[in-house]
């Protein structure tokens, strides 16, 4: 696949070295996330929202209610950035400079614009699959009131960069003998034991 | 602890009832997180930048290279949102409409000061002690060039609000009886085995 043709002003400057433009790789980490956080601009200040995600091919998904303000807001054509990060783990150097984070992190700026009626069913179907695979054919689907009361918005993938740090520490060559421990201590988002619903239970 | 005395703007309007503004549960989440998200406004558009922080009392602190133009900004007095967002759980429905996730949120905003440099060094040492307890003692501390060349911004937790939402589904009366699996994946941030830098070993 090729690179994403991001402009000059959305490329990485700081530490450029950890940025990559590569689909396979924006599409991995798109895909490892579930919430997002999207920065837009409500009144002349900032606002970074954390919302509930799905890729959509070359775009991607986010929705909520229809009578919540921003997403009136974001519906009129308001600019976002679509942050995700994944932290990997906790760097520990031999000097207190040099600790850091292993991440890998995708940003895409643009404008969202609304997903229109007739495709909203199937864009639903994404959001329920991702919280499960399958769940759409297991589950009631959405009925036309709660339909129409979901916004959903999509921002196609076109100004985007990703950012990842993975390896060790990178300590000065003199501190290399210093006894200190230096290493990485790895993190990663686990998922525990189904919890079932004890209302299943006392309905048979 | 008496709650924030959040203004009206910066109140939750969007289900209200999953709002706070209690200062141990508003503390709390921040001491659990690593990486918020900081949206500011540059040159008219939304950004959102993941970053390392830490909890220093009433504030929050964050840093970065003093060359890089996103710390440049922020010293120089712009707004930003501060985001921290802990994902818990996905919560599986009976309807695809009712399914939702469980999570511990805060959001800050208001506009971050430049530390000062005769503070820098206690505030360097809360950044190595978030990445391991005991660690400031450990390591080679940062000397007057890493310093300098490190740029530390405090953002005072004045206008805060805590999001949060626990437990299972919240299905319709009608639904409850749908044969469909229904309660919580629960997700949790772990942490794996050190691994330790192979040129320690090397080093003796």
């Amino acid at each position: 696949m090729s690179d994403y043709g991001t402009s000059d002003v959305h490329r990485i400057r700081q530490v450029p070295k950890r940025a990559s433009y590569d689909r396979e790789t924006v599409h991995a980490i798109l895909d490892a996330g579930y919430v997002a956080h999207v920065a837009f601009v409500a009144d002349g200040a900032p606002v970074a929202l954390p919302l509930f995600y799905v890729r959509d091919g070359e775009s991607v998904i986010f929705h909520g209610s229809r009578k919540a303000r921003f997403m009136r807001f974001l519906g009129e054509g308001a600019p976002v950035c679509f942050t995700v990060t994944h932290m990997d783990g906790l760097v520990l150097a031999r000097s207190a400079f040099h600790h850091s984070m292993n991440y890998r992190s995708v940003m895409v700026h643009g404008t969202p614009e609304r997903v229109a009626e007739a495709e909203k069913a199937r864009a639903l179907s994404l959001f329920t699959a991702r919280a499960r695979q399958g769940r759409p054919q297991e589950t009631r689907p959405a009925n036309a009131q709660e339909t129409k009361a979901t916004q959903i918005l999509r921002l196609p993938l076109v100004e985007v960069a990703a950012k990842v740090r993975t390896g060790g520490p990178l300590d000065d060559p003199e501190d290399m003998d210093l006894p200190v421990w230096a290493g990485v201590v790895p993190m990663a988002m686990t998922f525990g034991e189904p919890v079932r619903d004890i209302a299943t239970v006392s309905a048979g």
